[in-house]
This record gives C-alpha cells, sequence and structure tokens, in this order.
C-alpha cells in the first residue's frame, strides 16, 4: 500500500520473515505481531539467537555439516562410530536422518547434486574429499541421496569413483520401498516395483 | 534426541522460531537452516532488524498500535481523516483493514475483548480512553470487531458506553455478508440470514 500504516522498522521485519520458507507475506505480519507482543519472551532471545548464530556458525571442514564447533559436533563425538559414512546431498538431509535416529555414524555433506545443466560438475561438489576419506578404517559408505533423477546420477557417479578409490570398503544406497503410513494405491509404480523386488519374509 | 546433532545456539535458534505462529518444528528446522545458508542476505539483516525492532517498538498512547514511534505512523499522519475511529480488538485486525485498502481513518486498539471468565472487564481493555476520544471533531465510531460471540457482546457494551459519552458521534458496525469468493454451500446460516436481511438493490 501507498500508504505508510507502521514504521519501516517494523515493515523491514516483516519483509525479511516473508523470506523464510513457510512464512508468506500474511504469516510473515503474524509472525512481526506476534514477536513485538511477546517482546521479552521471543523477541529479545531472537534477536540474540540470530546474532549469536550469525557470528558463530561455520562449515565442518571434514564432512561439510554447517555447525558452531568446527569440527562438527557430529565429527567431535566419539561415540560415532567412524566406520560408516553417510552421504548425503544438503545438511536438511543430514538432519531428517539425525531425526530418524538410527544411525551412530559420521556424514559427508556434497552440497548438492551433480547438475550439468545448472553448471555443477564434481568439481562444485564436496567430493574430492568424500574419495580421500573413503579409506581404511572406513568400511561403509552409505550414500543417502534424494530418490530424484539427479540424486540417482549423482550416487552412480560417486560409486564409480569410489570404486577407484580402495579395496574394503563398501558402497551401499537407501532401500526403496513403501513409505510408513502409506497407502499403495497412491504410490508410484516405481516405489511399488522396487517394495515387491526386494520384499521379506516375515 | 539425546544425541546432539548440532551446536547449542543453532538449537536454540530452532526452538525459539519453532514458537512463531505458522512455523511448526520441522518448518523452524528448515527455516533455520535457510538463515544459515543465506548468512549475508538474510540472518544477519533479521538479526539487526529484530534487535531494532526490539529498542524501537512501543505502543501508540494516542490508539494502542504498536509502532517505532509514538504517536504511531497513522496517527501521526496529517491525511488521515480525524472525524473516523476505527475500533479493533488486535494490531493486527487494524493492519487487516489497512490491506484492505479502503479506510483513510484514525483507529482505536482495545486490546482483546470483554471475557469475565479470563477475568478481562473494561478496565482491562482500552476502553475509557476510547470514551474519551470520541467527542467532536470526531463524527463516527466504527466498531471493527470479531464476529464472535465475545467480539460482539464487546460491541454491545462499547455502544452502550459511546451513548452516554456525547451527542453528535455516530456508532456504526461491519457489515455482515457472503465473503468474496465464499460459497453459500459453505456458509453458516447466521451469515446468510444476515446477507438476506441487509440484501441490495442492484
Amino acid at each position: 500500500m501507498s500508504r505508510r500504516t507502521t514504521g519501516p522498522e517494523i515493515e523491514r521485519l516483516i519483509q525479511l520473515l516473508a523470506k523464510l520458507p513457510g512464512l508468506g507475506p500474511r504469516s510473515a505480519r503474524r509472525a512481526a505481531l506476534f514477536l513485538i507482543k511477546n517482546r521479552e519472551r521471543l523477541l529479545v532471545p531472537m534477536a540474540a539467537a540470530m546474532a549469536e548464530a550469525q557470528e558463530k556458525v561455520t562449515v565442518c571442514s571434514e564432512c561439510g555439516n554447517v555447525d558452531t564447533v568446527d569440527p562438527c559436533t557430529i565429527c567431535a563425538d566419539p561415540r560415532r562410530d567412524r566406520k560408516l559414512i553417510v552421504v548425503v546431498e544438503e545438511v536438511g538431509d543430514l538432519w531428517a536422518l539425525e531425526r530418524a535416529g538410527v544411525l551412530n555414524a559420521i556424514y559427508h555433506v556434497l552440497g548438492g547434486h551433480l547438475s550439468p545443466l545448472d553448471g555443477i560438475g564434481p568439481e562444485q561438489l564436496n567430493i574430492a574429499q568424500l574419495v580421500a576419506r573413503a579409506k581404511p578404517p572406513v568400511k561403509e559408505v552409505l550414500l543417502a541421496l534424494n530418490a530424484t533423477v539427479e540424486g540417482q546420477s549423482t550416487a552412480h557417479y560417486l560409486t564409480e569413483q569410489l570404486s577407484h578409490a580402495g579395496a574394503g570398503v563398501v558402497v551401499s544406497r537407501l532401500a526403496h520401498g513403501v513409505p510408513i503410513g502409506g497407502e499403495l494405491d497412491y504410490l508410484d509404480e516405481g516405489t511399488l516395483a522396487a517394495a515387491i523386488k526386494t520384499r521379506q519374509q516375515i
């Protein structure tokens, strides 16, 4: 609107909040108002948390994870099993796998997938460092890439690179199949075919 | 999860973001990661915007709006028509009406609605000041309260108070009717009855 309804500082906060994934212009306004109304409980601590994150966030020089320490919390954790490296496209994938809570491994974040049309080749991804890491005592490299065309062609490329890399390191990938809670009627044929082929005895 | 996946600073940012309306725990994680990845473009300016808002945000002593100046941008705007006061429950309602872009009035924010069960009586709301403002040159007080039981009983109470207050001031309310884009089949009987009763000749 051309008329000013509120001060430029609040307008700016709304505009910035609207850039976050999951918040549109309307919900950004609601969020800004909620922050302002909960000044002590939310706005003050969030401003501080963002200032601290802005200062401290760094990329792990070992695995490419983002954290406030380098090496990251996971790489520095002595209880993690260093024989298994889980390769993911993005940090968000790492977080998703951690939420599943079944892995106790270390990770390797590629920073995306191969996409020649966008000019993203092997040099643009964190691949050389993965090949360097995939040596004993590492016993397995699990390629936990997206089940998309790009993710799978990246996995294919990585498998080749890792086969050159050395003996004694197994390369694996996530299983395909019916998602928990998924209804067969809504699944694509590829997923169903994979679930049938890798069916398991009960 | 019991194991640490990331530094406490990032965890804290995620927890705070998850308190915003419209963001759940999962979208808060996505938002935090997006902020971290867009450090210069988003995280740094947002930390600054929040720090500035935290310092400057204040409540308008005339109308109860929140802004970074007092009187607020609207009350201080010389082009606003001071003959019409629009009464709203919350600042979010004021913003919503401003987005509609048809009013060029000044506002009065009550800070909620009457709710005796929650201990919210007339003294807890910004009502005495409204009665004091509703004097010439003000000609009309538009009660733009929610069409809920609480909003309407608050409107009823205000109408009474304002009738004591003085001569020459008209009290009005928003029209009820079919929302633009609304399908009759999905509307409640009360709305339909109101839309029929106040039907207009084409």
